[in-house]
C-alpha cells in the first residue's frame, strides 16, 4: 500500500495524525489488547511513526499475537516486530498460570485501587522485561518515546502497571543507555491510558477510530479464539463496554 | 557428583562456604568472564546456593558461553540456566559490534573514571535486560539476592555498569514484583566487585580458589577461541594480571 493510500485509510478510520511515516519514531508495546491498541492510536494521533513491539513470551492465549498483528496493521505502524522471549516454565521461567501449569481463574480478581491480592495470572517481571527490551530497541531506532498501555484503574492489581513503577523504570532507563548518559536522548515512558477507566479508554479509542473487533483480551480463549467471558481480562473488558454503553464486538463462547 | 564430593572439591579449590545446596538461593549472572566468576565465588563464600544465569544473546564471542558453563560447574552452582534472548541485528536489535556488523576495535577504549567515549562494543540495554530477566527468575525461585559482576573502575565506560544505574534498577525491581509489593521479599542487586580494580578482583578470586584459566574475556577471539590480546576486554584483563603480578592463564593468539 502506498503512503497516501495508507494515510487515506487511516483518515477514513478517524485517526487524526500529522505524519504517518515521517514523524519522530516511537516504540509502542502492542499486546493485541484494547489498552495497547488505544495507546497506539494516541501515539499515531500525536504524529509519531509507530514501531510496534509485541512479545511472544509463551503466553497460553497465543491468539493475542494474531490480534497484535491486526492492530498494528490497522493503525498504520511503520514496523511491527514480534520478539520471542520464552518466559514459560518449560523455558526455566514460569511462575504464572499464563506461562506454566495451573488454571486461569474464572472469577473476579479485578479491582479498583490497591486492595485484594495479585492474581495467579501475574507474570513475574513481565513489564520490567518488556520495557527493558523496548528501551534497547528504542535506543537502536533513535526513539526517545516508548508507549505502553498500562492501566492502574480498572486492572488486575499487577504491580508493574502502577505509576510508581513506571516512574522508577523511566529514571533507570535514562541511566542505562549510552544515548541517555551522553545527553543525546531522554527516554520517556509514555502511559496515556494509565489513569483512565476502561470505559474512558473505549471512548477514546472509538474517537480515534480504533476497531475493537480486532483486539483480544481473554486469558483463556477456546480453540477457536473465542473469549471465555469469565476471566479477569474478560470481566474488565465487558465492564468497560457496559459502562461506555457500547456493544463489545469481541466473540464470546456464550 | 554427591553433595559431599562437591563440598570437598570446592574446599580443595579454596572456596570457603557454609552451604553448598542448602543456603538461601541467589541468582548470579555468569558471563564466563573474570568478574562474574569472582562474583560467583563471593556468593558461594557467603553461603548462597547459586543459580547461575547466562544469556545467549547472539554475542559474536560465543566461546564465552562455554566458559560460563565451565565456571558455573567449577564453582558448584546448583543450577545453570543458559537463556536465549536474541539481541542481534538479524533479530531486529543489534546496535553493537558484538551483535551486528562492524569490527571490534583493537585499540585502547578502556578507561578509569568517567572520561572518554562509550565504545562500539556497547550493547544497548544489555544489563537492563539481563537484570530484568534475573529479577523474574529470582522471584520464581524465591531468591532475594541477585549478584552481578559489574565493575566501574577498570571498565569500558558502559553506562549500565555504574553504581547509579544499579541503585536505580534495584529500586525499580522492588516496585515491579509481586513479592516486593507484598513485602515478602526485598530484592537486592549485589555488586561485590563494582569498586575493585581488576588486580583486586584477580587477587580476591585467587583467594577464593577461582581458576581463571576457565574464564574468557576477549570480544574478538579466533576460531580456536584464543583471545586477541588487543580488544578492550583483553587489555583490561592483561592490565589486571600485570598489576596483580600474576601470569594470565588465558590462551592468546600471540
Amino acid at each position: 500500500m502506498s503512503h497516501s493510500a495508507q494515510t487515506n485509510l487511516a483518515r477514513a478510520k478517524g485517526v487524526r495524525m500529522a505524519h504517518v511515516r515521517n514523524g519522530p519514531p516511537a516504540v509502542v508495546l502492542c499486546s493485541g489488547g484494547m489498552d495497547s491498541a488505544v495507546t497506539m492510536a494516541i501515539a499515531r494521533a500525536e504524529g509519531y511513526a509507530v514501531h510496534a513491539l509485541t512479545f511472544d513470551y509463551g503466553q497460553r492465549h497465543r491468539v493475542e499475537l494474531r490480534a497484535a498483528r491486526r492492530v498494528a496493521r490497522a493503525l498504520g505502524a511503520v514496523k511491527h516486530l514480534v520478539k520471542k522471549i520464552d518466559l514459560t516454565a518449560a523455558g526455566g521461567f514460569g511462575g504464572s498460570v499464563l506461562t506454566g501449569p495451573g488454571r486461569v481463574p474464572h472469577r473476579r480478581h479485578s479491582r479498583t485501587g490497591a486492595s485484594a491480592a495479585i492474581p495467579p495470572t501475574y507474570v513475574p517481571g513481565r513489564n520490567l522485561i518488556f520495557l527493558s527490551l523496548a528501551v534497547a530497541y528504542a535506543e537502536i531506532l533513535g526513539a526517545a518515546d516508548i508507549f505502553i498501555g498500562v492501566n492502574a484503574i480498572d486492572y488486575s492489581g499487577y504491580p508493574d502497571c502502577r505509576p510508581e513503577f513506571i516512574r522508577a523504570f523511566e529514571r533507570t532507563a535514562r541511566l542505562a543507555t549510552k544515548a541517555g548518559v551522553e545527553g543525546r536522548m531522554k527516554t520517556r515512558i509514555r502511559t496515556p491510558v494509565i489513569r483512565m477507566t476502561k470505559a474512558q479508554i473505549i471512548r477514546k479509542g472509538l474517537a480515534l477510530g480504533v476497531d475493537f473487533s480486532l483486539t483480544h483480551s481473554c486469558y483463556d480463549p477456546d480453540a477457536r479464539g473465542r473469549a471465555c467471558g469469565q476471566c479477569d481480562a474478560c470481566r474488565l473488558r465487558l465492564k468497560g463496554f457496559r459502562e461506555a454503553g457500547i456493544n463489545d464486538p469481541a466473540q464470546y463462547v456464550k
